[in-house]
């Protein structure tokens, strides 16, 4: 007998699971559609040489390698759905339009260490723009995060946004460039962890200067608002920023895309409070070249801050590598794990969402009833109606409980007595409800009974 | 520059591609769903010790291992849905009652040889029942798969019948037992490639006496009725079959269950020209323990014979493999990709099923009006209208040949004459037709143009 084990951080969904899953990748592919994204797919598995080299080194040290006894090509498993994107617009761009507006949603796979709400092989979804430099594609992709986490029920949130080119320019506004640059950006991305103070020990442990280190400090901390949300908040932090970074092409360049994406959000009736300017936000992957975004829930509950819920950004030279020319692309990515773990925690599904896919159940009284049962089964479902059969033989008072345990509403209950008189009994579970009918009507009372 | 290249054997779908893929599954488990079925989902990867052993030693050269750079665990990416079934079910069975009938759609690996119609990453969609004994499971099977056929518009086609017990007691009848039975069944699989003449040098080469092979052929082949569909002619063959197999107990259990299955076949009204009794159909996998069946298109175009589109039976063994006592348990798989690939030929999709997902397509005349086409795209969407706003600086011309082009049936004007009156002009494409209307009435406006 082999234990039966799930490899490290991967995960089964078990029908209950699966049911609330759906609920939550349906109302996202909806509002993906809702844009105009269309869905593509790629497969799991990519060449080793498509995906190395895109991700940063940290990030590669966590991809999956595969291979076949006796085959020859490099394989990797995906580690996310945006450098798919980009060798496969490459591939196939003789194909497609521009604008190219796709969506996936599709699991990845990153062997990190697994804790409680990360996983080895996870969702993510993912909506792009491929073609469009102007930032109403980055405005879009704000929209679409706002509009999916208010359908999901959020109210209390906040999407930071910032913009790669400003920060390069507020590096050079310190007087730093090349590597001393990046370093910056991994240090003032920790800012959440561990605070002002902490990151200023990092700087200095980096080798910046502590006038160098105070600029930066007063742009991208001591400036910010007490309370930082809302248009009105940004304009005038944008306004003040331009000012002090005057004569920074790189800054003043990243503040007229911010400047143009808060215009294009109101527009688009993105509600303010939604909308949080901040420079210390950096996110992550190396492929970033302008606009980037990151949602958050705004709790007071410590079980509750799980990170961020949503991200995304501009990333104009990663198509680039697969073709002579780049195209400009932004897009954002959802992480339905974290979003289903709050879900979970508050409870926060609609109320109507059933546990079960099954409608009615028809039980078996004998075994010579049952064809009887199968008949009316199958005419049940002919008509759409989802029936299972009962396939025990237990007496009907298990098989009503096993009914009820699982959340099926109603049970069909057909006896030899039914059978002579040409007739069917339903019982509906919730509040014990019975009605006799002729079999011909069968199928209409059960859809009475499920609609009431 | 990276070549953007896919690993061989495996692909990706379009959003043309992906609309059609997602008809087909949408129908595939919506009739999972009718009969009962929930979802569940195991992960890729599973661990090696998992996989190893269950399918063959022909098959097991086909899976691909996965690793991390110093991850420790033996892992494979998941060859089929079954197996994950077994040891899921073993793992949960605590939180799962019985019987468990579960469905998945989902990808597997193999790597085959890549040819035309054949990948290596590719769907099952697999509907099974742990727990069940009776043949009500295995006839709810193969309704399940006539179900999906019918509702996918094929009209011919057959469900080949067949009984494992049954093939083992035409063994022990021509007096064969342990490995020389195993060649028998590899022998038979291949009728259909070969023809009888083919088979019989197999039997030969593998040492059978030609006395023997008469025997055998004599019940196979020759017996099979001309024209071998329906319910009476299957009664017939198996009485003739009872008498000429009697005192051979497993024959004799395996036409008892064919008995069965075909009662309660016709009972869940499965027409009875698509059953097709055939003692010659084996199916490869070695874990099936009893009733085996397989769907197969009846079709006079070479180009259509690709093979069976689904396939399943009894497999009572597996789930001991991960558990103290197996149960019993039976299920069917649908080959999505060959199932594609005849629609694809017979251009055979619903007439309405559309080229984009997109509805309306909000123009932009000028980057001054720009923001208000965002604000009507925002409005649209927020009723539910599936509506794109165009992100291209183009004359008005080019973003209409661009609707035209993806298949958007409306696009909504808004010029400055148009935004200085408060009003909005649609325009049809499919008839050119034209409606203006005041800004507050563009949502009730576009649902009537979307639904006329």
């Amino acid at each position: 007998m082999i234990k039966p084990q799930l490899p490290s951080g991967m995960r089964d969904f078990l029908p209950g699971d699966m049911i609330r899953r759906a609920y939550v990748i349906d109302t996202i592919s909806e509002v993906f559609q809702t844009f105009g994204y269309e869905p593509l797919q790629t497969p799991v598995l990519e060449l080793n040489e498509t995906l190395m080299g895109k991700y940063g080194a940290d990030a590669e040290k966590l991809i999956y390698y595969a291979q076949h006894p006796g085959g020859k090509e490099q394989l990797a498993m995906r580690y996310d759905l945006t450098v798919p994107l980009a060798r496969a617009f490459a591939m196939h761009e003789a194909d497609l339009s521009l604008p190219f507006k796709r969506y996936q949603i599709a699991p990845v796979w990153r062997a990190e260490r697994p804790q409680r709400g990360r996983f080895r092989e996870f969702y993510q979804c993912d909506a792009d723009v491929v073609g469009i430099s102007g930032m109403d594609a980055d405005a879009e992709s704000v929209s679409v995060i706002d509009t999916v986490m208010r359908r999901l029920g959020f109210r209390k949130f906040a999407i930071k946004i910032n913009n790669r080119k400003l920060l390069t320019g507020i590096g050079q506004y310190a007087g730093l460039t090349g590597e001393a640059l990046s370093n910056l950006y991994r240090s003032i991305d920790k800012l959440d962890k561990i605070g002002p103070d902490g990151v200023r020990s990092e700087m200095i442990k980096g080798g910046l200067e502590p006038a160098v280190i105070d600029k930066i400090m007063a742009l991208i901390v001591e400036a910010r608002p007490q309370n930082p949300y809302g248009y009105e908040v940004a304009a005038s932090t944008l306004a003040a920023t331009r000012e002090t970074l005057d004569g920074i092409p790189a800054a003043q360049e990243g503040l007229e895309e911010l400047d143009h994406m808060l215009r294009y959000l109101k527009a688009m009736d993105v509600p303010g409070e939604h909308i949080d300017l901040d420079f210390a936000m950096v996110r992550g992957l190396s492929y970033y070249t302008g606009p980037i975004f990151e949602a958050m829930l705004l709790s007071d509950d410590p079980e509750e801050r799980v990170g961020s819920l949503s991200g995304g950004g501009r990333y104009d030279d990663l198509i680039g590598l697969f073709r002579r020319e780049s195209l400009p692309t932004v897009g954002m990515s959802l992480g339905i794990e974290r979003l289903i773990t709050i879900l979970e925690q508050r409870n926060a599904y609609p109320p109507n969402l059933s546990r079960t896919v099954v409608d009615v159940l028809v039980s078996v009284f004998t075994p010579d009833t049952r064809t009887a049962s199968m008949s009316l089964a199958a005419a049940l479902r002919d008509a759409g109606i989802r029936t299972e059969l009962y396939m025990q033989d237990r007496p009907i008072g298990k098989q009503l409980g096993y009914a009820d345990k699982k959340g099926i509403k109603i049970v069909a209950l057909l006896g030899p007595d039914e059978i002579a008189r040409g007739e069917v009994k339903f019982k509906r579970l919730a509040n014990q409800h019975e009605v006799i009918v002729r079999r011909e009507e069968a199928i209409a009372a059960a859809r009475n009974l499920l609609n009431a």
